[in-house]
Formats: C-alpha cells, structure tokens, sequence
C-alpha cells in the first residue's frame, strides 16, 4: 500500500518546509460505498404497491433486502456505488484514480474489485471476511427510465479511517467524499480524516450530496462541514441543494453555498447543469439523448466528467459540458458503469 | 420436491394400463449447466492473443479462469447456462418450465436460483456447499458481436442423477437435454437416466447438440444415444450436425440423422433455419436484427421458441419462427436471458 522510497522523501520535504505538496501521483482519490448493483426492470405498480421510494435512494436490512430480492424479476448485476462509478467514469475519460471503500471476502466483492481494478482503478483496500456480506443496491428501473435503488450497504458501512492510507491521500489532487456514505459514524470519520489529511497536503476537496443526507440529523453534520471551509467543490442535484440550504430558490440555494464552496455544482437533469465559481455562474443545457434507458448513475458520471475537464485544466463551461456528456452516455444503458469509449467521446 | 398424490395416482394408472402418460402438468423440465456469465467486450487482439475459442467455448480450470478474468475488462453478470437461458426463454414465452442444475450455496448460486424462480421457472436442485463454487462463464464479445465462451464449470459439474426427481420428469411433456453437460460423467449419468425416465412415461426427450461434444471421444456416446432412438427431438447448428454425422454437406447430414429422429432442427445464423421430420423439410430465412449486439444465447432461445411452438400446437414451420424470433430479440442485447415481453412478441 505505501508509495515507495521516493514519493514519502518528496512528501516529507515537502513538510519539513512547510510548503503544500504541489506536485501529485493521482489526480482523485475517492471514498465511497463499494456496491453491487442489482439491476432488474419493473412496471410501476411494483414500486408503487410496495411503497418504494421512486426515483429515490431508502436503506435496507438483510432480510429486507431478501425480502424484495425475491419479489423483483430476473436481474444483472454491475459493479455500482456512487463515487465509485464516477471513479469508474474518471478512469475511463483517462484520469489516474484511486477508490478506497470496503468490500468483503466474497463473490460480489472479487466481482467489485474486477471492475475496478480492470478499468484502471487504484483499489487496495483489504476485504473483511463475510459477514456481512459485500454490499448490493437492488434497482428497480421503471418505464420511465427512472430508478428506485434499496441499498442493503452490507461490508460497505464497515470502512474505518484504519482502511485510509495517508500517502495515497496526499499523493490525488483531489479527495472525492460521496455525501451516500455520510450516515454511517465508521465511515463518516474516514471521511472527514481523509478530508483533513488532504487539506494539510494542500489538495481539493470534492463531496458529492446524495438523497441520503435527507435522512434524519445528517444534513447538519454536512452543513457544518461546508460552512467550515472543508469543501472545495460541492456537487448536488436541485433537490439536494435545497434540502441542505432550507431554500426554496435555486438563486438563493446558490447565494448561500457560495460563501462557503469556491465551486458549487448543480446537476438538473434534462435542464442541464449550473456551476457557480469566483463569482461567475454558468449555466449548460443537456445535451439530447436519442433514448434514455436508465439514469442510475447520472450524478456520478456528471461530476467524473466534471472533476476530469477540472483535472485537464479545461475552463468551467467546458468542465460541466463533459460531465454532461459523461451523465448522457450512461443514462443510454443500463448500469452505471460506461460501456464506450468515454475519452474519445470527450476529446479527453 | 414430490408432485403430491393426485400426481402419483394417475401415473401409477397409466403405467398398470400400459398406455402413454398423456396428461402433463409441466411443458419442459431441462437438465444442463447452471452459470453465471460474465459479460465483458472487449477488442479482436485480446482474443487472438490467447488463443481463445473466437466463436466457440472452452472450459477452464479455476486458476486459468481467475487469470483470464484478471486480464479481461469490467464486466456485468447476467444469469446462463445453455439449457438454463431456454427454460428463462420458455417461461418468458408463457410455458410452464422447470430446469434441473447445480449450484454451489454462495453468492452467485443465489443470483441465479434468483433469476430462474423469479421468471416462474420451476428450480429446486439443493445447492452443494461450495467449494467448488457455483459456475461461471466468461463471455468476450468481440465488435462483431461474436462471443468468445470460457466457461469454469464449478459446482455445475457436481450434478450426480441423485438430484433428480423422477415425478418432476414424468410430469412433463418434454425433458430437454443439453450437450455442454454431456462431458462429465456424473451430469452425464443424469441426463441419461432422465431420459430413461422421460421415455418409459411417454414423453419427448430432446437434446440440443453443443460444440463441446467436438472434445475427444463425447461425439461417439451422443451418436450411440441419437442411434438408439432416445432422443426425439435434435437441435444443433450446421457445424455441429457436421461434426455429429462427419458429413461435409448440410443434405447428407439431415439424411443421415432423420432416420434416428423424428425431429431434427438445424440452426443456420443469418441463414435462417431448417427442420425435418416426417419425411417433410421446412425451411425459414432469419428475420432482420437492427443491431447485432452480442450473439450469446441465439441457439438457446431458438430452441426455446420452437419448443414453445410445439408445445402450444403449432405447424412445424410456425415452430422455427417462433424459434427464429426469440433468438432475434436475444442477440439485440447483451446476455442471454430475454429483456422483452417474448410472449406478447410470438403472439402466444
């Protein structure tokens, strides 16, 4: 796991004068869930007489999960996880990426750590034995090519700031924190130590807002994070950012994270996207889909396309343009994982 | 797993009055490989380069099939298994289908047990704890949307005839046997023993030819069983009839089996399909795919749509559409299990 000889020489330096670390091995490193999505098509009643939260995210135990595992239709499964699908992404547009999430000694998690590692992604942490198992996402696709995700978290909700290694942290120019893992008190530490080791090292921190954080007191915790400086840039859909503003008005929404994120982010589905910077704001339509098959994993493909035009020095309109182009490749499949060639796609 | 004593009764009668079971309660129960197929495209030099079986399957052991996973890209799973994917097609055609395999009790034997019972396939072979584990098939679809099979059979291989329930066989209409399973000795022993059962109550046993039977001396056993009259209804492609018969033309190969069964059924890719029986020859064209995705489970639902036409009572050439139909809707995606509405489609 260490970063050999030379790259611990450069960092101590580095510290020993006091300086930030401006050059980086990595250009993100990200900490998320590390989930098994259970991919099954639906009609509408089955989410609707179930009570399933559509378009949503709810958490499940293991014998809920069973339990509408064995109500739901025959399903695929593809590598998931918020932030590790815009890893996924990142990697594919040709960035140097690392994931950092817990899987356990299983099928789900070797078929986890596959998909990772096969496309390039750095991805060492070490599985727990099972139980609990790796975590899945049972996802329910409706007609409308809107997806309802129960998340049974599994192994994912037991990473420990003890799975962290400080010099991979150090090393990306950004530390990517996904808002889905907030709740769980084990992994929120590792993310907020993970934030301040990338802070001290003079890196960006990214944190991506999930539906998640509507649950109970953890919007707190996130604005108390945001309004301490910890974020550089925020990314959330408008609902998110409502929620965690308490604003009704995307301009006020906007007015108000500002002060605290240099970068805010707003993803709004077929509106396309806002990003608000130095006081400039940007706004991008969305580009047409010829068919949009499944939108899981919109959100995570936007801020991988983001975070990629950020990391290649593109300017802002360019950044959301592909991340834009990003979300629509991945809302034109199933899953959450490209199945093209995103790099070309994007000039990348 | 018993059928109950109403069951028992009227075949206990039929077998005193030494007449044909003529009432079924099922259509189809299928013996074959129970797997879970990893789907990954991937360029014609990954294939070419390890010398892998471009169009074809080869079986590997557990550590080639970890090495090759590791060198191939992110995948997706999709439930398989030859017999398995046209009992999933049968049902999602609106039979009444059970199918006969082994898994191992771990993570992927769950996705697929899942997968069969949740399209209302009959599935009740125990798991076997593993190891070995549940199998896998690692599938590369090349851009020719050719596939590349690599199959570790695992815990499929471990099918012994003590998984069998006689009554469950008695009970249907057709018992439908898959070549892939016919090379180890126990699967083997089982399929000829549920052909044994199959035919003293009456029944049709098909048997679907694979290029596997093209390994060593398997040829001679399935020509010794095809000679012997057990099976009624031979489904292969035009290489396996030839490799089957020896002979070189497609005329010779259909004289040469059509005195041994009543129905022969030759699958011929974009050529179409040709049956025989009765002294009758029927051909048909393919019908026009838009885009040819991933030809994975084409001979699979074929025989699935002519089953299903002759289980419902259609003429012979209304059989080899439906065939034709099922296998065109399978090869516009990927994986090998249907996506669309299969019954509304053959209007059945």
């Amino acid at each position: 796991m260490g970063r050999g000889a030379t790259g611990v020489d450069r960092l101590s330096f580095a510290r020993l004068a006091n300086l930030p670390v401006t050059s980086s091995n990595l250009d993100i490193v990200a900490i998320g869930d590390a989930i098994v999505d259970v991919i099954a098509t639906t009609d509408d009643a089955f989410v609707d007489e179930r009570g399933l939260p559509r378009g949503g995210m709810q958490l499940l135990t293991a014998s809920q999960a069973d339990e509408l595992y064995a109500a739901m239709g025959p399903a695929r499964e593809i590598s998931g996880g918020s932030a590790a699908n815009s890893m996924a992404g990142a990697a594919a547009l040709g960035l140097e990426v690392a994931f950092v999430g817990q899987v356990a000694d299983d099928q789900l998690g070797d078929i986890f750590a596959h998909d990772m590692v096969s496309l390039g992604v750095r991805f060492e942490t070490p599985p727990l034995p099972a139980p609990p198992p790796t975590g899945r996402c049972l996802i329910l696709v409706t007609p409308d090519a809107q997806r309802t995700m129960n998340t049974c978290p599994g192994a994912s909700h037991e990473l420990t700031p003890a799975a962290l290694d400080a010099e991979l942290i150090r090393s990306a120019s950004v530390t990517f924190l996904e808002g889905y893992l907030w709740g769980p008190e084990c992994p929120r530490a590792a993310m907020l130590e993970a934030a301040r080791i990338a802070r001290s090292a003079g890196r960006t921190v990214a944190f991506t807002l999930s539906e998640s954080l509507c649950i109970g007191d953890r919007r707190d915790g996130v604005r108390g994070m945001v309004e301490a400086g910890t974020v550089d840039i925020l990314f959330g859909n408008e609902d998110e950012v409502r929620h965690l503003t308490g604003c009704g008005d995307l301009a006020d929404c906007i007015a108000q994270l500002s002060q605290h994120v240099a970068t805010l982010v707003i993803t709004r589905g077929a509106s396309g996207a806002v990003a608000f910077e130095n006081g400039e704001r940007v706004d991008i339509a969305a580009p047409r889909v010829e068919r949009i098959v499944d939108t899981t994993g919109a959100g995570d493909l936007f801020a991988a396309g983001f975070l990629a035009g950020r990391c290649r020095g593109r300017p802002l309109k360019s950044c959301l343009e592909t991340g834009a182009l990003a979300a629509a490749e991945i809302i034109s499949h199933f899953g959450a994982r490209p199945e093209t060639d995103l790099k070309e796609l994007a000039g990348l």
